[in-house]
């Protein structure tokens, strides 16, 4: 006898099973996000974490990073103690963590619209939002091109459809055909519009970044500030990418900045690839980004302390034949697994990870990359998962099969992240009892009154019969994606919204787009 | 800036680079296995792991194990304490346990015809093999077929020519173009004399396992015996399935008897799909498994005490819609995570996972399955890896180009399990401090000194541009996967075997062949 089982079937599906497939997507659905109950997983013990944490800040200390072209920041750095010169900014040792753990929060909430899709970011939560930034997209019927607000739009709804994603994203895909300098009224307007959950700014000029701000205090309204402390609600999280290695930009800076000041949380990530931008070693890749993070957030704290960030950490490596970036190999997952210990003794929330892949299709190589990514993010502890769902071509593309099979993963991640059920329903041992040796256990009371939600039921994988899979048409997975995304486009329906919120925000963006010309820079 | 980067280019493939993947090849195929450096990943705590042995021994002791058909297993344990009625067999709490604490070995050496490639099993160490047990095969060009033995071999081949596999496996494939009752001299043979790794023994009757002893006795020689002990070397690992729930057959406890009492290897595998074999929970799957596992292993004990064992879990679910086996999905993994555990907790190798799925094809859904289930399996702390590499279809096909994809995986396990190099070397300040701000470390020196070591490099994921990527027939990995399994086999050279010792195994094999006639039962 070897490894091969055909258990005794069950009978097969009907319109009461349908319904049970809706009602377990309904139950879904209404998990705003998810709270882990399963260890962290760590590759490095506390002598190889401060190991890092000290390498770090020699390099804070000695190399420096350049805060490139942003006006204010070399004021603030040298009033907060470290050593300017020009744009370079070095920074005593502890300096950094010292002005982080005394002001940034440990936790917080990033406020939607509807109040039950709130997230909460940080501690032993995990929030999952869409693949950001593709100039291209990609779909079985049309192959790749470059995204349109069309696809933005669509990739918005999918994302509100999906019960796994919790979070709607922001670039879920360049729309290409819109101007440069404009096109972000109409991204962020369809996250608001046809969705109902958290979303991300802009972040490519200072005065898009403000343009968001202002949209949201029209979407929230009176909720927009805090009526306790009269500060501003946190209802968008942006993406601030340092410049690596050791640089901001003056974009980036920009931007951060009127999200800081308007108690908006940035996410302040290190864009590593090591081998280019850092050396070829995890470790080196550990210590560059941890400084450029450290100095990240310590400048988020200088300018509006108490204002919710997030320790991002975006880290690969590229091939040392072709110099291309690679995904889902070994070494950065060792990174990754190390940063969120990092981001742990921080003290703030850590986002990592996704279903990151270098693959052109939603094939295996895709799926292998993804979920050699994905389990890594969800074992180290990431809480913000950006690019949970749609990641391919190392993030040239957004694609519409790979967007619903990652979802279909992120999903089983939130039956792994809950652990084992040690109940006495759990435990079953009356089941064992009742069965027996040699019998088995499809009929048994424990099981019938169990089954409905006793296993993750992927909704794109095929389990059947090699004979019924034929019959069906011999369909691949992506295949049945695209079946998929297509259906749940055609059933989207828009969350409500009050119309004149909506006129306002319509408005707000007419008058702003006709203030100033048309750009693609 | 969004996270997408695409880093200068160093120069492309050449003759010397080739040379490179030549030497690295080489480099990688001289580890005779793995010993794991990371921290191992658990789920329960010392509370509920104790719950699960405590709920085990409750069913020990009041429901019992059949031992089916087997004469002599109930004199034996009415001698070891147990209750014996009939073929149940009931045990006092603990009696099981402390059987297998008083002579299994923790670890122990399966050995190889060349030494290089003996493995030591349980403890850090891991050791892939590939699937086992699959009637059909399916490749790109001919589709799902039936196994033949000309199959068998060239897995056998694929394995011996693979640098991350480390043991040859057992049944690669069913040879069903040869008679049932013969076709294990065939199997034994092509790992004995298309191999020099590790392989295992036939188990579908007592008097196959006892051919395949003889057949060992005449591979090893002299060797076959330790000079010092006077005792058998054990130099077949072999597998015997439950009949799961709470069953083993007469003739698995005959393949049992005859290894065990030969000092070989028996892996004693409970075969679990929860919600058939086993409660629908995980704590119910996990308790089932350790019950069976622990009559078993102690069986073995009673009848050659200090015999090599290991620890066997294949778990997996049943679809509750139609029955079918699932695999990949988060349950599976929190049981393995469990019964390593467990299985540390009694001291025996564990053996679990692989390259697990219900995947028709070398798809996305193959890809998602197995990379969810092999990476469980790396962090849980599997000593054994059977199902490494091949596996598709529930286990039901075996896959050529899913073959050489797994290995690749296997590979990229290699790298993960070694953790971080935190060496000065590996710390790599200096570079940090030679680049600087907004440089790029691809021309570095500490770059120069170890790109060629530095990331697991996968000869299977296109990393390219889509551009370039099109230029190459814009194949997908599986078709990539193709053409590498026909070079490996093109290029295969069989190692060498003293030609005495072939003819001598070759003259048993036809001597026994003709001593019965050929029947498929």
């Amino acid at each position: 006898m070897s490894d091969q089982g055909t258990p005794p079937r069950m009978r097969r599906g009907s319109a009461r099973e349908a319904k049970r497939a809706q009602r377990l997507a309904h139950a879904a659905q209404s998990v705003p996000f998810i709270t882990r109950k399963i260890p962290l997983y760590e590759v490095l013990d506390e002598e190889g974490l401060a190991l890092i944490e000290g390498n770090a800040d020699t390099i804070l200390e000695e190399v420096g990073i350049d805060f490139h072209g942003e006006e204010e920041a070399p004021a603030i750095w040298r009033e907060a103690g470290a050593d300017v010169q020009g744009e370079r900014v070095r920074f005593p040792r502890g300096l950094c963590r010292s002005i982080i753990q005394k002001s940034a929060p440990r936790e917080f909430v990033q406020h939607a619209r509807n109040p039950a899709r709130s997230v909460a970011m940080g501690g032993r939560n995990v929030v999952f939002a869409p693949a950001y930034g593709s100039p291209f997209v990609r779909d079985l019927d049309q192959g790749r091109r470059y995204g349109t607000i069309e696809d933005f739009r669509n990739f918005v709804k999918l994302a509100y459809a999906s019960p796994y994603l919790h979070h709607s994203g922001g670039t879920v895909c360049e729309p290409v055909d819109l101007p440069v300098n404009k096109r972000h009224f109409d991204m962020v307007y369809a996250h608001m519009r046809y969705s109902d959950k958290p979303f991300m700014g802009s972040v490519t000029h200072p005065l898009r970044a403000e343009d968001t701000v202002e949209m949201a205090k029209i979407l929230f309204g009176e909720g927009y500030l805090d009526p306790a402390s009269g500060k501003p609600r946190t209802v968008i999280t942006s993406l601030i990418n340092a410049n690596s290695p050791l640089t901001f930009d003056a974009t980036m800076l920009g931007a951060l900045k009127v999200y800081a000041r308007n108690n908006q949380a940035c996410l302040v990530t290190p864009f590593i690839l090591a081998g280019a931008m850092a050396p070829v070693t995890i470790a080196g890749a550990c210590t560059v980004t941890l400084a450029e993070a450290l100095a990240g957030l310590a400048f988020v704290q200088l300018l509006n302390p108490g204002a919710p960030v997030i320790f991002g950490s975006f880290a690969s490596s590229v091939s040392m034949q072709s110099g291309a970036p690679t995904f889902g190999t070994p070494e950065p997952a060792l990174v990754l697994y190390t940063m969120a210990a990092l981001a742990r003794r921080l003290g703030v929330p850590f986002r990592s990870g996704g279903a990151l892949c270098a693959s052109k299709l939603a094939d295996a190589q895709a799926a292998y990359e993804s979920a050699n990514t994905m389990l890594p993010t969800c074992l180290a502890g990431a809480n913000f998962v950006l690019h949970t769902a749609g990641w391919l071509e190392g993030g040239l593309a957004m694609g519409y099969e790979k967007f619903v099979m990652d979802a279909d993963q992120a999903g089983m991640m939130h039956t792994l992240l809950l652990g084992v059920d040690l109940s006495e329903n759990g435990q079953a041992l009356d089941a064992i009892r009742e069965v027996g040796p040699g019998k088995h256990f499809l009929g048994c009371a424990h099981t019938q009154a169990n089954f409905e939600s006793a296993f993750y039921r992927s909704p794109l994988a095929d389990n059947n019969s090699v004979e019924q899979w034929e019959a069906e048409g011999s369909k691949d997975m992506a295949q049945r994606a695209n079946a998929m995304w297509k259906r749940m486009l055609r059933e989207y329906e828009a969350p409500a919204i009050d119309p004149a919120v909506d006129e306002a925000l319509l408005d707000f963006i007419q008058r702003r787009k006709a203030s100033f010309p048309d750009s693609n820079v």
